[in-house]
């Protein structure tokens, strides 16, 4: 969008007849003005529906153990809230933790040792952005290394495991979504599907008519049922900002999502496409 | 199974009428004399299924990239060799590494720099279970450190991502499909969920006429067809071995699956499952 906001200036500064609109698209759902942005449906759609399986997975076993999930979002916590959404049918992990607050150690290892005097399995989703008070990023607390002393970052689920591994000393696993969460089309949301075409067609249409500078949005109209309609916002406002997580999507505890929160995120993941398969798995229409 | 072995030999030292029968499970595959295992063709369907979509997802960059999945399987490389399904559509890793062949670092990395000079972006995939001729795994080669200098072992993808660090200092990344590869059974194989069923059936029925001490097998007939017959095994054929991929299906340079190990597995992961989606998400049978 900071490119959108480049072009367009440049297109007026030399009086050059060039229309350039945004159109927005990222798994992260951080950009501003607009209520969502295509892409984020279907990727809280897998992530919603990998946590459940996770759960379900680890549910079968009476040994205490802690499970660690990563998903993306360096400074907004949007698809790590998703991992919410399995809360209806009581699958949503126990703990989530969002850059959106601080995160404290002793907190966590309460929190973890809070749900363990329940049942034996706790179920955690962090962002990978998850930031100490210090602002240090949890991940880059913890350091790999090779046999000859070479160092990589290992990232934020990785450091809470070795975090419970010495507080708790029980049973531990990390598990990073990674690109996964971004390319699992085969689970794409078909509500993200029809908004995205959408918002594709209504930018050349906004182009055609005029419209330069600005990214096209999808705004969500007030009412019981979900429904949205496509304005466009100007690309001043969008440009380099970054939308978090609003307060009253996160629990007083920090550590959970609300039921607003739910209520926003829910209509994102709703309905499935049937995808094509050929020889056992989804085809790819390739341009 | 050596626990249906030894409760067989328990039940005969003592003459006591129970009959124990073996009823496969394991997404390893690596069960002695059945053609496969349930649960196999639904994980199977799953690696291929990602390993195309991550595949689509690097394809569309650049910038000199290594790509590095992790698979499980400890002793057996039968997921990891999965991950060669796509290549009906040219989607296949670039080098697939199993643990049925010692991994050498420096064939690795020149097999690395050969695909690169065809293409920016490299996918590998690589079981858990890789190791060095030495015996050493490749995963414990590396370990995580903490600020405290707490340890713990990185995997076999890590330890990869570190080498291409290393050695080609290009952008790397590793990817660890860790528990989503036997829990993500909104993408089941329906030739696995047939079989499972019959499987579990023909047990029942199997003790009802007598049968103890043996594993409930599945049977490939011959033919140009896919078609199967579940028959039994003498447990104590089963009990303690290991299944490795046979060499007919890893090609000479130990870095890739051969056309019969794909006409193998392909008919495992044919057949799709309609999942009752409930609020976005796949509903789940709980008993």
């Amino acid at each position: 969008m900071d490119t959108v906001l480049k072009l367009s200036l440049y297109a007026k500064t030399h009086d050059y007849e060039m229309r350039v609109i945004g159109v927005p698209k990222t798994v992260d759902n951080d950009l501003m003005v607009t209520d969502h942005t295509p892409g984020f449906g279907s990727a809280a759609k897998f992530v919603a529906t990998t946590i459940k399986e996770i759960r379900r997975d680890i549910s079968v076993y009476s040994v205490k153990a802690v499970t660690i999930v990563e998903i993306m979002g360096r400074d907004a916590g949007w698809l790590t809230a998703a991992s919410a959404l399995p809360s209806v049918s009581g699958d949503a992990p126990d703990l989530i933790y969002l850059p959106e607050r601080p995160f404290d150690a002793d907190d966590f290892i309460s929190d973890v040792k809070r749900v363990m005097q329940e049942r034996p399995y706790v179920l955690v989703a962090v962002s990978e952005g998850i930031r100490f008070k210090s602002g240090e990023y949890v991940g880059a607390s913890n350091t790999v290394v090779d046999a000859f002393g070479h160092k990589a970052l290992s990232g934020a689920g990785k450091a809470l495991e070795v975090i419970v591994k010495n507080e708790l000393g029980c049973k531990v696993r990390s598990i990073e979504l990674n690109l996964p969460q971004r390319c699992s089309a085969h689970i794409a949301s078909l509500c993200d599907i029809r908004e995205s075409l959408e918002v594709g067609a209504s930018a050349v249409s906004a182009a055609i008519n005029g419209a330069t500078a600005v990214m096209m949005t999808i705004e969500r109209i007030d009412g019981d049922d979900y429904a949205t309609a496509i304005g466009t916002a100007s690309i001043a406002d969008i440009a380099n900002g970054v939308k978090v997580v609003p307060d009253r999507f996160i629990n007083s505890e920090g550590n959970g999502i609300t039921d607003e929160g739910i209520k926003y995120l829910l209509p994102l993941i709703e309905g499935e496409v049937s995808a094509v398969y050929e020889y056992g798995i989804p085809k790819h229409a390739v341009i």
